[in-house]
């Protein structure tokens, strides 16, 4: 038996990268943590500690900081598709290469019911992730966004559901259901150069939480599939949607031994367990993920 | 030399309730995070044990959730009040009650262009605070926010400060200004059965966010003292406000080594350390403070 | 084009367990976080609401519990085979269970030199963590580690490196190096019943921590990789290690404006960015790795 | 009715200082996180923008640094106490200064039964605090600790307490009971130059956790007492000692439903809401805390 060397990678991550746009008094703001990932022919690293094909990860820093004046962030996707890019192409030893983004977004102040030319109020719901891998095969983009918190408190029931001799659960016909949603969608072919990610970006974040309202529910697992179609049918580019989503639990607060009534009325909303259901939806025709979801931090 | 008991206090922290009214097709909702505390003639409990003039701290959970369908939460203010006033007029041995809550704000889904009857999104924004202390002196309420950030991207400078042999900052007239706010403000004399908080909270928030915008700031210690100022203009009942604003640096990145100009465009966002700057405003008749700040975590 | 369902999986997170031996007066103690994942046909749960093939993630954690008590938890290991097999073997539907444990480990209080019988201080250092999967066609066990905070300040260079346009950094021949390391290990054959995963978890955090300590780095990429190797060495029953390990920079304060030398005497730790390498090591006749690095929270 | 300025104070929060001691092949560590806070003439930068009577907090960062060099930090006390008279005596416009301290300790990694000399793996358990404020008036020290948790499965009663309408808790003779302590202490009379501080918080430490389990307790609050007795009659330059617990709630989990005996051998350890109990112990003969206990952040 041998040991050998397997998978590996390296880049820089979490650069906290804050982009103003002053070419007129009218700013604009992006503000984005950046972690680029490079996967290539850096084993003698690893084996002899020979560094020689090792672009450092401060060069990395540096390159995310440049590339946000040069290139601009103006569009999320084609900044990380510039850095990952100019990664593969430029640096020899790198075969892939994948950047990752979280957004998180501003809302301008409003003054005496004018918007304010260059002050913002973090908005501080969800944030938006985007992720772009390159190499010699292709280029895959996904989006998503984390952090979504929603609750409906009617319009949900589960019951019917298997049972054996560990269930105590009790049947309901309304409950509340409500979830801090993580989803990613993957596109298929898109132009990275002219395609409008924002534009998709919004209408997919509709589709999601439209459907999460609207449809009347038997079970969080049929929400899912449910908003993750709905996300397919708003944008039409996408080829999958993977959707993560905690049952956060309400439960209904007993308060007979008070002699009030509590008609759904009253609920601690509880911390830990909670319920976890992952799915994906995809288009019949999905073209294979490849890299599309190997996440930086994924490997270990 | 002896060793003798100092001040103490107890109670029941955090109890994240939800309080859903749905006596018609279109629900409200009130998501709060409640802690009481209890402040007494309970040395007996520390001294010999003796537990017969501790009201259980889960006694004062049910309580918290059986006010939450009785009095309800309409408003914030009169349900703390009520929780406050019943510990200290129904239970012999308390003197003193402090009642606090976090508020998290949610926003109504809107499906189609309406608005939906039962489906929310966390607004993920601030987080709203109130304080409600009361003993046979009287009745103390403060109200506060939190995690507000808030930046500007001009407006700002810092420049003409104190120099010693350990400084090398460079002035500047112009620098991206942001912080994460905390504000607590203090009402005198309101009644609290009719009073409009929630009216006072928006014209706070407003007053506080227009004017750190709009003012033009020589230093985030003069924009604390004018938001303190505006808030207090904006609702005659305060008679004081405290503000606490970390400094949260966005520095200018040094992109000269690649021969590109960086014209305060693009920056670090920089975690620790950070500046932090307190400071109270006050009326000058201000009636005096009492218990109004000893928050329950306060003591330690 | 259609939309059609694609992996989906579900359970309960973070069941906070806690198990106490009493049977004598000295007690013994086990503190776990259980999250139990179900893979399998429960297609329609998705597609049409049916529930009739879902197990609640409420009885899911009832069997938590319950088997901490029948089955204990004198071996994570044994515990976490126990649940899965029974989800898979005695649930129709599951085809496929995983089981993932955290560990947080206590020391017993010395009370004037003797070990105290019921009372422990939480050791707060690396918490242990545990995945069973089983499924008809075997189970892969999982070990590992992670918020280990190593550091050492001298032994580690940096030098010889790739550079392009944007490389600033200087190399170094002395430097601290430290990380959070988050580590991963994935047995081949053992018996379950029988194997001393205690044992091998002992032998293979001393591995890692001597290496890091004892081996002269020329970068963390080398030191990760001996570390994998000296595990694999420790316990023969491993067939692979993976390694997580942000680079916790710790950059030499310039004190030179005010005419102090620092020798690398006065650091500041940095928090973001950070480098981040990964990195598997392998026996060259490792078996297939199948489901053993599909987390539960891996889909999304 | 004026508004005026209040209290107000500013500093630089959360320097994160590592300083290494190597001047031997044996090195040693100290890894800090240093916030600084002056208090004193600062109106006008408020009143009016006028920053000079402002020392930046920028200039504070360099002095923290610069002091890890030349003063050290192989007394995390007398270090402290040089920055906090420097910034008084030295700094016209400054009244009081107030220098806090967190310490992440470390301990040496052994290498085949050795201790490593320049290795460290970072212990994990409690934080330790300190807190210099100085003025014209005197020095106010005051020691601490943070994140130390405690837990006992038996030994721990809880009955005799008081009922109201609302109590339905059933009192107990055995039960588990545990908390995360933070403590903080006040010293009388010491000399900083000489007085052996490291020395003091081992006895107090040692006090605090050794009486948590030996003493047979029937309500947290009583065990309080007795720890912070105990640590004054062990340091006798203590004049008071404040607790903070939480009541870390482990609930027997109910195996009834499934026919299992559940006889305080499996619990759920659960978050939210916790009792929380603070008291102070004191002597009786303890001079005025003067600005001992106003922290930094506790103004607003």
């Amino acid at each position: 038996m041998g040991i050998i060397l397997g998978d590996h990678q390296y880049g820089k991550a979490e650069n906290r990268i804050v982009r103003i746009v002053r070419d007129t008094p009218r700013h604009e703001i992006r503000d984005v943590n950046v972690s680029s990932c490079l996967r290539g022919r850096f084993d003698e690293a690893h084996l002899t500690g020979d560094q020689g094909a090792v672009l450092p990860t401060d060069t990395q820093k540096q390159t995310s900081y440049a590339f946000a004046k040069t290139v601009g962030l103006a569009s999320l996707e084609r900044y990380a598709y510039a850095l990952a890019t100019h990664f593969v192409d430029d640096v020899e030893p790198v075969d892939q290469a994948r950047v990752e983004l979280e957004e998180f977004a501003w809302e301008r102040v409003s003054v005496g019911g004018e918007e304010h030319d260059f002050s913002w109020v973090r908005k501080g719901q969800e944030v938006r992730t985007v992720a772009v891998t390159y190499d010699a095969e292709g280029t895959w983009i996904t989006g998503g966004l984390k952090d979504l918190v929603v609750l409906k408190s009617s319009g949900s029931e589960f019951h019917g559901f298997l049972k054996d001799e560990y269930t105590v659960l009790e049947p309901t016909s309304d409950r509340i259901m409500a979830t801090s949603l993580v989803a990613k969608w993957r596109f298929g072919a898109v132009d990275v150069a002219t395609f409008d990610f924002d534009a998709a970006y919004a209408a997919i974040k509709t589709a999601l939480v439209e459907t999460f309202a609207g449809f009347h529910s038997l079970a969080l697992q049929q929400t899912l599939y449910e908003m993750g179609k709905a996300a397919i049918e708003a944008v039409p580019e996408l080829v999958e949607v993977r959707l993560s989503a905690p049952n956060k639990h309400h439960f209904t607060y007993d308060l007979a031994p008070f002699g009030i009534e509590n008609a759904n009325e009253v609920f601690h909303a509880d911390d830990r367990p909670y319920g976890l259901i992952q799915a994906s939806v995809t288009t019949d025709d999905a073209p294979p993920a490849g890299p599309a979801w190997q996440q930086y931090s994924g490997l270990v």
